[in-house]
């Protein structure tokens, strides 16, 4: 019989002590059998990689990459050691093995490599030898031998990709929510926990505001087909399965509601309505760095129209800055911005076989006299950029409209 | 012309801090021209290691050694990272490389492995591409790719052995004092720093108690006759050189007065004065894991002698034990005991050469009214254990009846 493979990755906040790395054991254990190897991903301690993060940044303003990602994986390498500590103290053989001692290869990115492959030969050996593998997170090698790390969340790429290396079952994402729900629960308590979502639906939610997973680890599971499990470090129930297609018949319409505050609206207003200035426009924004998401151009009655798009309310003054040089050159007209805004989501796979789901989205809003400033969609999601302090309740009548926490 | 080469080592405490760091960057570059190569090995920030250990001993009262060098050797990862930073900063070129990158390889005796050799390949490269190397201490890999680390005090080793394989003209041992003294300035203001001193008395003195370097680093620097600069972090002012031999015409006969306060005394009584005792009792002391340091053995007038020896005082209990069992076996009689005492000795490859240095040793305590329990001797070393509440006063008079302080 074919043994049974399976990937659990844990994050900071599970092992963020010496008690919590105890409790982690304890779990990793109790699914270990003859029929089941397992190898764990794990992330640094909570906080390690913000201390040494600080402490570089004490040093030089401007650390190299290459020295960063040598300091920052340093997080990974003690976390994974104590854990298989633990593991074996429970009486149970494992071993702890670096990036760079499992070989997950990378091209030369630091600070957000990319992952190449990741060898199977030395996680099938120590399978072989009936441990339990331990492996730390976030970091890759070059084919120079140089340590890289994977970006901020990289620990989920690490745990796909290796569960893709190692052909294995599942792959079982811990954290300290118990899976995905149709909203924020800490927001409207009937949210209910779903038991089965898309890749797709999942890259909905992630980008849109659920931060669960890091969208880049959902992306690589979903093009190799991995089903992933997220699921809670602090229980045993049963989490979010993330699959390819769900087992129901019919796709429901929508899924779950999810919302963003932390973006920000520019308008560019009196901008000449000819072809190629959009374009200069965003792309001085892009050189710039910042991220635009929802952008808005009104149909131009006259020669002149107004372009909105939200970009992270952290990078707010830069765009505001690019936005007023690129408008001087364009000879648009002034810049209006505000912080005072939010958006609401609404993701479902049934969207794309589903009509009227964008009129009773809006309907529901226009009922609590909610206004919509900005509308953006996409096949299986459909977002309005709204009033921030709106948003809460925004995400509440949603939710009940669409019958979610049936 | 021939580049120098320069090997710098730096311990704990001259990086325990961002400041420290960076004070140790400016002396690095301070160093650094066209001509003058620089490699620096670097130890974990002071306290990293001690917390480390700790973490590891809440998770399990006996971590697995593989484990542990995983854990352990992250100290040094990190320390070099920052100190490359801090390097680059100053606006020289510089790449931190850990002990698996440099190519440090040792044999796969976990905490304390022997170095077999170090390449050269790797910072040859730096050097061309005029960089200054920041190399993580105290760690190596095994020729399978597992983790290593050398044990206490090895950044000590790491520096020497990287002395070696890049033919170094010199390896210079940062540390917070400025350099190797005729005894514990401390203790005796009038103490005087040595210009030189040979591998051998500083082999005695290291393990003596002066606790300077590392003995094993020594032993190597001697094998391959690789001039150490003891100096100190704090200042620019010359330290003491260790070398082959003296430029001195002729050897003084006594360099250095050392004490080592941690030791206590074991007597076996009425012991049967037959061949095969002595080694009965000192296989079973060693077999329990216990160093023994002085033995004396009275000459029997008797048919019964009696046996003594000195133990660290941390491994006193034990050896009592062992003793009492022993003698139980070839029944011998009481075991005695006492933490009072300690060691005062002096160290000189002169007496080699001069007659009557015991004799004055000896004579010297005796107008002090000091009494002698125990004597023992190398070809460069008379050690006498005293009373312990005599060792200072004894140390300050031969310290001047060699007049050490001219």
């Amino acid at each position: 019989m074919k043994k049974r493979i399976v990937v659990q990755k844990y994050g900071g906040s599970s092992v963020k002590d010496a008690e919590r790395i105890k409790a982690v054991a304890q779990r990793i254990v109790s699914y270990k059998n003859k029929n089941t190897d397992i190898a764990v991903v794990v992330s640094a301690m909570a906080d390690t990689t913000d201390d040494l993060e600080t402490l570089a940044f004490q040093i030089s303003k401007n650390p190299a990459d290459r020295e960063m990602d040598l300091l920052l994986s340093t997080g990974e390498q003690i976390s994974c050691a104590l854990l298989a500590m633990a593991v074996r103290e429970l009486g149970f053989a494992s071993v702890a093995l670096t990036g760079y001692q499992v070989g997950v290869m990378t091209d030369n990115t630091h600070l957000k490599a990319r992952v190449h492959h990741v060898d199977n030969k030395r996680i099938n050996k120590a399978f072989k030898a009936g441990e339990i593998v331990i492996m730390a997170g976030y970091q890759g090698i070059t084919e120079e031998g140089e340590i890289t790390t994977l970006g901020r969340g990289g620990s989920d790429l690490s745990a796909v990709a290796l569960a893709k290396a190692i052909k294995a079952d599942v792959c079982e994402i811990y954290t300290d929510v118990t899976g995905i729900y149709t909203t924020d629960p800490r927001l409207v308590p009937e949210a209910r926990k779903l038991e089965e979502i898309t890749f797709d639906e999942m890259l909905e939610m992630a980008s849109l505001g659920a931060q669960v997973m890091q969208a880049r680890s959902i992306e690589v599971a979903k093009r190799f087909n991995i089903p992933l499990h997220v699921r809670s470090s602090y229980s045993r129930e049963e989490g979010t399965m993330i699959v390819k297609t769900t087992k129901k018949i019919e796709d429901v319409a929508v899924t779950g509601v999810t919302s963003n505050k932390n973006e920000a609206k520019i308008t560019i207003c009196a901008v000449p309505d000819e072809p190629g200035v959009s374009a200069r426009i965003f792309k001085a924004i892009a050189e710039a760095g910042v991220n635009v998401d929802v952008i808005v151009q009104n149909v131009s009655h006259t020669r002149k129209t107004d372009i909105s798009f939200t970009v992270p309310k952290t990078d707010l003054a830069k765009a505001i800055q690019v936005a007023e040089e690129t408008s001087a050159k364009i000879k648009a007209g002034q810049i209006l911005h505000s912080k005072e805004i939010a958006r609401v989501s609404i993701v479902g796979s049934g969207m794309r076989s589903h009509q009227g789901i964008a009129a009773r989205m809006f309907d529901a809003l226009a009922k609590a006299s909610i206004n919509i400033e900005m509308i953006s969609t996409s096949e299986i999601s459909i977002s309005c950029i709204i009033a921030l302090d709106k948003v809460d309740s925004a995400v509440k009548i949603l939710h009940k409209a669409f019958q979610l926490e049936k």
